[in-house]
């Protein structure tokens, strides 16, 4: 079955769905980073959302997208980060039941927070084959509605919501950023953004270590087995096949970036920015430094996706 | 002379003035922080003010307080953090030349930004009477009007403009805590508050290392020797004598943290609320979880005062 891409449409319904729930977050500008760039940055701060990252909004809007009737017997997915801990906190909005599927050897602070936020665990066997078993078995025995993390159009409208917000905040844009992990960030901001400005250039950061898209682009054909090897635990996933197409179809074009030049942005962001952003969300700095001549003198949205990472323990 | 606290009026006109150059800083919540406390926290984000701190506020309303004549000679002060950084940045902003006198041994990274940000730096002796003698120096040669970092009419009413925000934002709150230092934000930030809520209860946080204005409210006259020992860098001044006066009249009650409290909750505050802050404006939230009893249910705003840390030594 292949899965629709949001429209505009869809995209805005989800923002009114999820405003009674989500953080309108705060754009941020900063003098230093512009001149370092030579660029006019907007970024959007999604660590500030409701579970520190734009995983909220995607969630949210697929929980309350269910009838009353499909809700009742509340809804699952299998994701050990940020979006089981937002699928649980959508859950909870609506008072439904989220079942989050988790392999052994999950990151333990994300296992448990995801459980403070009230979801039902189940383990399975750290493949995708074990996860995709308990997921069916779940939905057989529960009557749960899955969630998937990305390749969902409700999960992509929700996650469009972010470059409504950032289009209003800014006063308009050349040219916008995102990281791109499985693709539901990318897919749902290029439908929003095209369908607002359709002259808007749009760029995807990926770690070299995951750089699954970019040589599915180049190739003319998804890859469907990558080991990935990269810092960016939020951006391991393969691109989904929606998702995919979504890129394709919305031009976006995708800068690779080592982890080395991410965490170099990443402290960036901290100094400069004042702002606590998980290494994944880095990666839209760093691609912007590494190919500045793609951005000079333009007004550049980054999304920062999320601020969930141990302080104690920094990768610099 | 005894120097004026500001009135209502002076702190909205401060407000007006300082409008085109300084960041509307957003208002944080999260429902984490309010278990733990057992409140409802609003977190005014002065870390995201321009220069990183709120003293932009003060600096600037002081620099645009001048009439042209007075301020073509540029204005001159004594400080190594925060204040001379904001002070040469709101000088720069009307074209006018700052004067920063520096002790031996201050901080070199501060420095630098000083620096960086266009002021002519001053080097002196790490004593008062050195400092003083050269601030005079300063004025004599080149007419610089002395913008002192707390103890003047003009600064307090920029940084009680905090307070006008903070209070538009939340929508009404029924206490406030700021740090106390110098006393510059605590006594703007204690007219504002009263001028539109005559029943806000004020809060003042300092360290323990450095508790001299609980010491002097204590004993009824103002400690004049006191060697601070926190490391909270920011807050090592000595309470002014007009900024005491506004403790006084606006019955500021004065909660002491230790260092270990204060460290703790700036570790909070970056995991929690992913916000890079400096240790000084910690010791608002180490108040609220120290006297929890004081809060309990209440509406309370926090003034988180700045974000300038060295990102590669924390101090957990």
């Amino acid at each position: 079955m292949s899965i629709a891409l949001p429209n505009l449409e869809q995209i805005r319904d989800a923002a009114a769905r999820i405003a009674p729930h989500a953080i309108l977050t705060p754009v941020l500008r900063n003098a230093a980073l512009d001149a370092l760039a030579g660029a006019h940055l907007y970024f959007k701060c999604e660590n500030l959302q409701r579970g520190g990252a734009f995983k909220f909004r995607g969630a949210c809007n697929a929980v309350w997208s269910l009838s009353d009737d499909e809700a009742r017997c509340g809804v699952v997915t299998h994701s050990s980060g940020n979006h089981g801990n937002a699928l649980a906190m959508a859950a909870s909005t609506r008072g439904i039941a989220a079942h989050v599927i988790v392999p052994e050897g999950a990151v333990r602070a994300k296992v448990e927070a995801i459980e403070q936020a009230g979801a039902v665990l189940h383990r399975c066997a750290p493949t995708n084959a074990a996860r995709e078993a308990m997921a069916a078995e779940v939905q057989q025995a529960t009557g749960a509605i899955m969630v998937h993390p990305y390749a969902d159009t409700r999960v992509m409208a929700g996650q469009g919501t972010v470059v409504l917000e950032l289009l209003h905040q800014s006063g308009g844009l050349d040219a916008i950023v995102t990281p791109v992990g499985g693709g539901g960030l990318m897919a749902g901001c290029a439908v929003a953004a095209h369908g607002l400005l359709p002259n808007i250039a749009m760029f995807g950061a990926e770690p070299a270590g995951a750089s699954d898209a970019a040589q599915s682009l180049a190739q003319g054909a998804r890859i469907e087995h990558f080991v990935p090897a990269t810092i960016c635990d939020g951006l391991r996933a393969l691109v989904g096949e929606p998702n995919l197409a979504a890129l394709r179809e919305h031009h976006v074009a995708v800068i690779t970036v080592s982890d080395e030049e991410t965490i170099a942005a990443m402290r960036l962001l901290w100094q400069s920015l004042k702002l606590v952003v998980e290494v994944s969300s880095a990666t839209v700095l760093a691609a912007v430094l590494k190919q500045p001549e793609r951005f000079a003198g333009r007004r550049v949205g980054l999304v920062l996706t999320g601020g969930n990472v141990d302080v104690d323990a920094l990768p610099w």
